[in-house]
């Protein structure tokens, strides 16, 4: 493809999209189609000559768009908002272009170098202690992961790499596998034997102990559902006794299932008192920490090793972008460090390895994206788009409150309402598929204890307070119509 | 930003990209800048209120650019190619607007269908055995990793959890770490206790080891490079005598050093006999399999549990994009399986629910970028593109050995180059400081046992036999001006 074609073709493209994205509205949230609904709407095998983009474009709405979850239709409340910005796609145009992968600092300087400059911007927009800002002069610093799984996991790692090195000065052992049977990580969750899908803390924090080799202990959370202090520090100590080594603690702030916050403040003077590496998983309400009035759901951050938000949830970065912090990244660069002659350099030590930080070893200039968005919005502009989706919920939330038949599973803090016909499970699992199987909205459902509820994100930058409303009347029409069909079927 | 101000913003990247694109042989492939030059070009800390999109454009300029290293200009020599292509910038402003998270089906059928018919239209190019392909019917089938290291990791943890249960069922253990600690993974390498940076296969095959808490045993390599049948099979025999438990081999098509091909014919039947997981990582390599005539380089693949190369290295699908492909993901799915209710649907186990084949929970709608390069080039023009690197290295060589000051370190068989002036390694890394420092071509090093070497890689889409000529001049002019200081050192 020449030039002047990509010309035509990219702004072809952007015209389809801005279309798109004007009119998602019209579209179903959810698609109708059945597994396996493509493969037989395009060939085989590659074609073995070029086709013309004209063509390609036409599949779009042939191939593509009856596949697709409307993911940024103000009436897509499932999960969390993943971002969508104008903004950010251009970034990622021009990261496209540069198309370099900035595994060392001389690979592309300034793809390591904007990095390190943007996770401070967004470290001060939060507000972080100052202990993790590349700014401050000390030992912290940024680095954009791929996802909040990845960062759980690094820190997992550099934890392993601290107590390890710790343990193997105090005492000798056979080998590192006598230590690493002794570590135990601990994050919010139903008593230690609850079965997986009811853990609080999200899905990912699991698969990294899987990864990492290690056990984890599921901390008894509250009536709120949160982490107390005491409950891990009882945790802890009876490890202890067992002949355990605790090591890690996962907080979670905002957790996937209900937005519960566990009690950061609590939690940190535990973990310094016993020594184990805190590392804070804020995926999504991170993002709301630009806020001034949401900054006490973290205090306590200043006792963690690490901290972790994703912009490209809620602060309009396209996926992926999820912002870390260390205060001593050296546990992780030390534990990474594999370092082949291809990718040394002469200038090494000055400026970060981000190779060393992560587990991939390429990177996208991804810095772009956060570059692009703070500077086109501006700090007060995602402000208000954190507090009109909070305050959109709070809307949603009387709504469900007004209706005697339904009652809230959960406080509503960000923008997620969980919520409940009161009644039998059974009842709430027939409304949420009456609700999806009309397709008109998306919710999806979550548990904690035995309780099954609904849960409502406001997701997409386009919601309005009309959306939420129609949102709230197709989940009442859907009430009614499962009541008639009771009614009927008794 | 409202849709017509994107479209106004996004038309003028557009440009802009064709106008760096189209003049990138002008600038100067290696920046100059030292560490830290960007934190003083912009403000410390994000602005309040938006700026104009039109001020960002021109900041590309004055402070991106200075700091990039051009990895698409035609005399970028440096590691291996990273793809750059219109139709995948196009394909990727498209999956950035539907901005979906396909982590299961439901989540965006399309996202997930797509992925396993172009997985399938991919391993039909290189002509992979049937078994890895979705559409063959049986178990196997591909899916997207973002990178090799994920892609080695991932098969790692599926042959770790596939010999933890065979070896549960054969015998009794204390505990899980009683297996783990005996677990011995392989890979092409000098002597086992070679220091890391000089073994043969890609560093992120040792970081897998890392990750996966497993011991690495680096196989002994022939005179060129290659693990052979034989090496393997003793190592292996060593390690079951001392009563450990090969489980994981990973074989290496085309290694980042000097792209050596491990002896996969060999290699297969062994790891057949002696039961252990076969991967095969053909991260740079694999691109050229789409030529027939290349396909003897991957004789063995039969035997092989897992494949993997990166469309987005060689075959200009722009990072990240790397395929991997299962003959039996079960192993995977089932060591990956952590499923809270929230991402439970109706349509589960009928089609994959990728989040179940990779370490991330998220993953964007990449595919796409697939479905359009391989329609916009066709699989002929693809084909031309791989031939006329390799064609470009064979020029570099001829051009090489024309000159009796140097000496090839390595046979060329894909589109890499390794070269050397005769005599010491000392002089080696003096010229390429030289040329390096230069800045109009771009160089790293490897080093293979004692010899330290330059390493020529055709990276670039528009490289060009006079680029060839002139990168090979301009390697010539330092070598002539190194000798001339050596001689006036004298």
């Amino acid at each position: 493809m020449d030039h002047s074609t990509f010309r035509d073709f990219s702004k072809a493209m952007a015209d389809y999209i801005a279309e798109y994205l004007e009119n998602i509205r019209d579209r179903r949230v959810l698609p109708s189609v059945q597994p396996g609904y493509l493969r037989p709407l395009i060939p085989n095998a590659a074609p073995e000559t070029a086709e013309q983009w004209t063509d390609v474009m036409k599949d779009i709405e042939r191939v593509i768009m009856p596949g697709v979850t409307h993911w940024h239709s103000p009436r897509f409340h499932a999960y969390y908002p993943t971002a969508n910005s104008y903004p950010a796609i251009v970034a990622d145009m021009l990261s496209d272009a540069i198309a370099c992968i900035g595994f060392t600092w001389i690979a592309s300087p300034a793809c390591t170098e904007l990095e390190d400059v943007m996770l401070d911007w967004l470290g001060k927009l939060l507000g972080l202690p100052k202990e993790f800002l590349a700014c401050s002069g000390g030992k912290g610093g940024g680095v954009i992961q791929g996802s909040a799984s990845e960062a759980t996991l690094v820190a997992l790692l550099g934890a392993k790499s601290k107590i390890m090195t710790e343990e193997k000065e105090k005492r000798s052992y056979a080998d590192d596998y006598e230590i690493v049977k002794k570590l135990v990580a601990y994050t919010s969750g139903e008593l230690a034997l609850t079965i997986l899908m009811e853990e609080q803390a999200h899905s990912s924090v699991q698969r990294a102990g899987l990864l990492g080799g290690v056990q984890f202990r599921m901390v008894p959370v509250d009536d709120k559902h949160r982490m107390q202090g005491a409950a891990l520090k009882a945790a802890i100590k009876k490890d202890r006794e067992a002949g355990l080594i605790p090591f890690y603690v996962v907080a979670t702030l905002g957790t996937t299932s209900s937005c519960a916050f566990d009690n950061l403040a609590e939690i940190g003077p535990v973990c310094q008192e016993e020594k184990v590496w805190l590392h804070v998983d804020a995926a999504y309400a991170g993002s709301a920490f630009i806020c001034p009035e949401y900054r006490y759901l973290m205090e306590g951050v200043e006792y963690a090793d690490s901290f972790n938000f994703n912009p490209h949830k809620w602060l309009l970065v396209t996926f992926d972008c999820s912002a870390m912090w260390l205060k001593d990244p050296s546990w992780i660069v030390n534990a990474f460090n594999v370092d082949p002659l291809y990718l040394k350099h002469d200038l090494q030590g000055s400026v970060p390895d981000y190779r060393h930080w992560q587990i991939p070893l390429g990177r996208r200039f991804r810095s772009l994206k956060i570059w692009f968005v703070l500077r086109l919005y501006g700090a007060e502009n995602l402000r208000a788009h954190i507090r009109k989706h909070i305050s959109l919920a709070h809307e949603f939330e009387q709504m469900v409150v007004a209706d005697s038949r339904f009652e809230l599973a959960a406080d509503v803090i960000m923008a997620l309402v969980c919520f409940r016909l009161k009644g039998s499970n059974e009842d709430n699992e027939l409304l949420l598929k009456m609700i999806n199987g009309n397709g008109r909205i998306h919710l999806v459902p979550s548990k904690i204890g035995t309780t099954y509820f609904l849960r409502m994100a406001v997701c997409s930058r386009y919601t309005e307070s009309q959306d939420i409303q129609e949102s709230w009347k197709e989940v009442q029409a859907m009430a009614d119509r499962l009541q008639a069909e009771k009614a009927k079927g008794n």
